[in-house]
């Protein structure tokens, strides 16, 4: 349905129709300039060529730095959703079963189905507040269990696992030696700490996936990487030679650029994003919806009983708002998603017509 | 042995050895200043956000006109590699067998088998001129037989296929019902015409995988694109949704430059390779070394009937040369590649010492 409505979206557009976009998870603002300017210098100074498939020492031994590990615990992908494909396809294309929390970014169900492994989807509530619960993720696991996907913050919650629900999940993945993918691509603009899963991690069990699109709003620009054991670093970059290569080293300057200015970008661009959450939050709860209050950008998921939102969404693009359905991100037909990535004034204008819509 | 000698060549540079690097297939020259600033203008202009997993419109256009196909049947990838790839994982993951005719670039044996395929390799000879045998083709191919991959012209011994092998070729499978997968990536800068796969494509059972690189020197880049029938488009482009995303459009914007000043620029390139080619050709022959002369860039792959080419390339290391052993190409020990990927001189210099070392 996601495709579905963006390319209703694009279509009402188009024929002239104004149209305001929550649909997708790509921001309003753009790339700063001096992530530009850094990549334009780097082209100009000849970083043009075929380079290394685990990305450029400078900036591996700079995110080693970060988050407290070895630089050969660093590759560099094409955006945090390689990092996903890589690592799924690395450990599930023999077979085997992955466990995936709902509501999800419905990427990583597509990848696993296409990498042919089995998936086992585990769905959490806003009732508990989109708590895992332990004994039932426990459940899941068998012998053909390789890989349990976490996403937090969480696409389309925002929510951030809270600290005694994190300890519970990798107490248990750790006990049945099942890896933890922690897809934390949200949490360096959260708007509180999130608990990384680096933090439990002296064996290199588990692993992180992220990247740089949401903190520096380098959505197209395609950069990410990856922190795990040095074998499925080796691994991963093996895959990477023979698929996608490397990463333009021009963009990894660029990537660098954005670390070095990191405390100044990121907390602008959070502040802007909690504004916007605030503002939501606002006017949302007013008309009553049932939401968890957002932790990290860029989305809210609200819940009406009784909605469906496929046809919800559907007619309210004839209302200039576009929006996603909750069923794009497992069982959750009374929800909807929306991403705050337009100007305060933009989304204001829309939630207030999702209101109207709703009554 | 191609990662050795590489490795080796970068340690002895490191303890301060001069190397005159023709090894890779990484031209020496940079990318057109024209190609550069038209990424710059891009970025500058905004064009840094998530975008279609078929590539941008405007360039799948150019490209369909170039190849008198439609735009439907054109998907930009993050380098001719990933093209190979991702056909290959598409075709392929569900079981099968590949046929390689050999010398061969090395990555597509090392995808097949990542992806779990098997391979056979057709091998071909020098005293041959390299010609695919037909027959030798067909006795190969077995129910399970999914592609054949041509590399035209070839990497390593820069020879195109003559018309009529390739008509032999084409010829049986489509009667046999096989896809050919042509990687035709040093086509455009060859020094006479390649036949392409799509002369004969008219039901689009075959399929072309190529890129910017070699033709813009734009290596780092990572662009190229796939042209095959709309069906094995869209299946790409929903594997790229869920891996690769979208080439940045800004490079995309980057390689459509390229494309506008084609004649001028990849007849610059083609004129100096050429150069190179005809001048290597004069030295080789004097030694009295077997090969076939380069139809295209970049690379001689000579042969000295005895020689253990991996003794001879590490050894040549110590020579301050880096030349690659035929053994990564196939069962080739007695042949050797020399990319000409370096200033003229240098290229002397390099071939002057091989052949002493020959001696």
């Amino acid at each position: 349905m996601l495709y579905e409505i963006n390319e209703k979206a694009l279509r009402l557009e188009a024929q002239g129709k104004k149209m305001i976009r929550l649909n997708l998870g790509d921001p309003d603002l753009e790339t700063p300039p001096e992530i530009i300017e850094a990549a334009y210098e780097a082209m100009k100074a000849g970083k043009t060529k075929y380079s290394s498939s685990y990305g450029e020492n400078k900036l591996r031994a700079k995110l080693a730095e970060i988050h407290g590990v070895k630089p050969e615990n660093v590759v560099i992908t094409p955006g945090s959703k390689w990092g996903v494909f890589a690592s799924m396809y690395l450990m599930l294309k023999g077979g085997g079963n992955v466990i995936i929390p709902t509501p999800y970014w419905t990427a990583y169900e597509l990848i696993a189905k296409s990498i042919g492994a089995k998936v086992k989807l585990l769905k959490t509530e806003l009732e508990d507040e989109w708590r895992v619960k332990p004994d039932q993720l426990e459940a899941l696991i068998d012998k053909d269990t390789k890989m349990i996907i976490l996403n937090n913050p969480n696409n389309p919650t925002s929510k951030i696992m809270d600290s005694k629900t994190l300890d519970g999940v990798v107490e248990i993945a750790s006990r049945k030696a099942v890896t933890i993918l922690s897809d934390e691509v949200y949490s360096t603009i959260a708007f509180k700490k999130t608990k990384s899963i680096l933090e439990y991690n002296s064996g290199h069990k588990h692993m992180l996936t992220t990247g740089f699109s949401k903190t520096f709003t380098m959505t197209g620009w395609r950069i990410g990487y990856i922190i795990a054991s040095k074998e499925l670093i080796d691994n991963i970059t093996r895959l990477n030679q023979i698929t996608i290569n490397n990463v333009p080293v021009f963009i990894q300057e660029a990537a660098l650029k954005g670390l070095e200015l990191k405390n100044r970008l990121a907390s602008d661009i959070r502040d802007e994003y909690k504004e916007r959450a605030d503002m939501a939050s606002k006017i949302l709860s007013k008309d009553g919806l049932a939401f968890t209050k957002p932790e990290a950008p860029f989305y809210v998921f609200p819940k009406r009983p009784g909605l469906d939102s496929e046809k919800f969404t559907l007619n309210l693009l004839d209302e200039g708002v576009a929006i996603a359905p909750g069923t794009s991100f497992g069982d959750y037909r009374e929800h909807f998603r929306i991403s705050l990535t337009a100007p305060r004034e933009q989304i204001k204008v829309a939630l207030e017509k999702i209101c109207e819509a709703l009554e």
